[in-house]
């Protein structure tokens, strides 16, 4: 299909610290011809998360990094615009690992159909019926353990991943307190998302506040920062306490980090839990996950918000605003 | 009972880092009456635990600090010189919170019988049939899960709970690595206990040398100590990896450490778990620690050693043997 050009964004080398523009080529390629079995997607929406940043990295995490000269790794929303697969009929809408690229040539593998007839905005698809949903649910709820009446920490609380866990834990009945990092942010999770309350971590004292917004201890902390804001959270967890490490987004530009939460030794005489988890882990359970997000999501009761990047140019720029405090709600890159 | 004159430790002072002799005033008082249901029990051996520490600190713990002007708590074995309690027989030896003195009058609770003709030394009801056996049993068996064929790495590994965890992951089936202060020790655990290999951490790079010892990763770590030990075993845990918290004897002297493992972060992607846990949540299934552990000793497949000291008078200064590098096995106190 020479006559459709697809630019593509290829990683040609690994980012020191933060990436940037030059760890990426971008180039215009023209589509391969279709074999039987695979199907052509055009990308719509391109999902830009934390790991992105990982699977930049040389070392293997649960997934193998991106190859030297590979098309960059994205979870998008796409249409089919050709197919050779009967599983994938031409203009279904799909979800799949189709990379930083307008068109991808998939053979089935690594994408799935979305309902025929949408009955939510195509970007729920990369919110709160995708993985960054389920993030949030399973982790709360099953390696969290969450209870009605307990106190939950939930940090990086106005990104795609936080903003949704707040929500689950007030929908579940705990006490949610969020930590984010300027006035903005805290407004919105307490004001629109209902969190009971919010600590800007960057004006205001977090120890002193966590310590007031948490008289009765925490019994479950949401971390997807780490670092010093893990070790305040960790100086207040009550016995049986757990920690869902779902990101460390704090060290993930760091070459190499230089210490870690002191605190951690309150975890022997607290009995605490602290749990890493993937949320590939529960893929068996999604429809589970989807059930009860779309409810909630159809009754009004869990909000999202999207921070919109308009370009696919603009994907590598775009990424570091999960790192410098920029980004509110899901970061999404419009095709 | 003014006759029986009983010397006492009691705390009189809270420890500022290491603890000394003067945070104890040793004195002597004559034995209270007995009343209906308390049972006398003179004391024969006591047990100095890492918890020893926490216990004389204001914060609580899992157990309320031991109050100032209180005898010192910790688990003795001992004998029952008079009773007026139907369930405690004159004569019988028993176990239980009798803390650091030669009398202790017991209610009947804190205390339990001891078979009453032991098959063993006394000394193994504070070594292998004992809070300590049941810690290693419990913590490497239950919390960490430990599989035949997987890489198990100890720290503290010549000390009481240490040394038995190597041995039960040995007989599991585990390759089993133990991280230790001395030649001394590292000769013992290999040669005596069965360790597939012993480090010395202060006179070999750890790091490098537990990446050589664990070719295929670490699937446990059974942490006694934390710090730059939990740090480097961060480094190399497996997917779906263990971290048993049992102790951080690094941070008990400390009064505020400055910084934990940064290789935390690693726990993320590698979907590991780390937990705190109190062997005392274990005590309804002790009946099935101690029938393995009972089994495994008297075929001689479980070792253990003593760190005796002699007399009473010793036990704040012995208390630092635990966290100054000397202790080798469990340290005991012979009254």
């Amino acid at each position: 299909m020479a006559n459709i050009a697809n630019r593509q964004w290829r990683l040609i080398s690994r980012p020191q610290g933060s990436l940037t523009e030059a760890n990426f080529e971008f180039s215009t390629h023209p589509v391969d011809e279709l074999h039987t079995g695979e199907v052509l997607v055009k990308n719509d929406l391109i999902s830009l998360d934390p790991s992105s940043r990982i699977w930049t990295n040389a070392q293997e995490s649960y997934m193998p990094p991106v190859a030297i000269g590979d098309v960059m790794r994205s979870i998008n929303v796409g249409t089919v615009v050709k197919s050779l697969n009967p599983k994938f009929d031409q203009g279904a809408l799909v979800t799949g690992l189709t990379g930083w690229q307008d068109y991808a040539v998939m053979n089935g593998d690594n994408l799935s159909k979305l309902p025929p007839t949408p009955s939510f905005e195509k970007e729920v698809y990369l919110t709160v019926l995708s993985h960054i949903g389920l993030t949030a649910y399973f982790g709360l709820l099953d390696v969290g353990g969450a209870k009605s009446g307990e106190t939950l920490v939930v940090s990086a609380a106005a990104g795609a991943v936080g903003s949704l866990v707040g929500q689950i834990g007030r929908l579940r009945g705990m006490r949610v307190v969020g930590i984010a990092g300027s006035d903005e942010k805290c407004a919105w999770i307490t004001q629109s998302l209902g969190f009971d309350t919010a600590i800007n971590y960057k004006t205001q004292n977090l120890m002193q506040e966590l310590r007031k917004a948490c008289p009765r201890g925490i019994d479950v902390d949401f971390e997807n920062v780490g670092g010093d804001i893990l070790n305040c959270a960790l100086a207040l967890i009550n016995q049986k306490a757990r920690i869902v490490l779902c990101g460390y987004i704090s060290g993930y530009n760091l070459n190499k980090p230089e210490h870690g939460p002191a605190n951690i030794a309150n975890m022997v005489g607290k009995r605490a839990r602290m749990e890493g988890f993937i949320v590939t882990d529960y893929l068996p359970r999604a429809s589970q996950g989807y059930a009860a997000l779309g409810k909630w999501l159809a009754e009004g009761s869990l909000k999202y918000a999207v921070d919109w990047v308009d370009g696919l140019e603009k994907a590598p720029v775009a990424l570091n605003r999960l790192f410098n405090g920029a980004n509110i709600g899901k970061l999404i890159v419009r095709v």
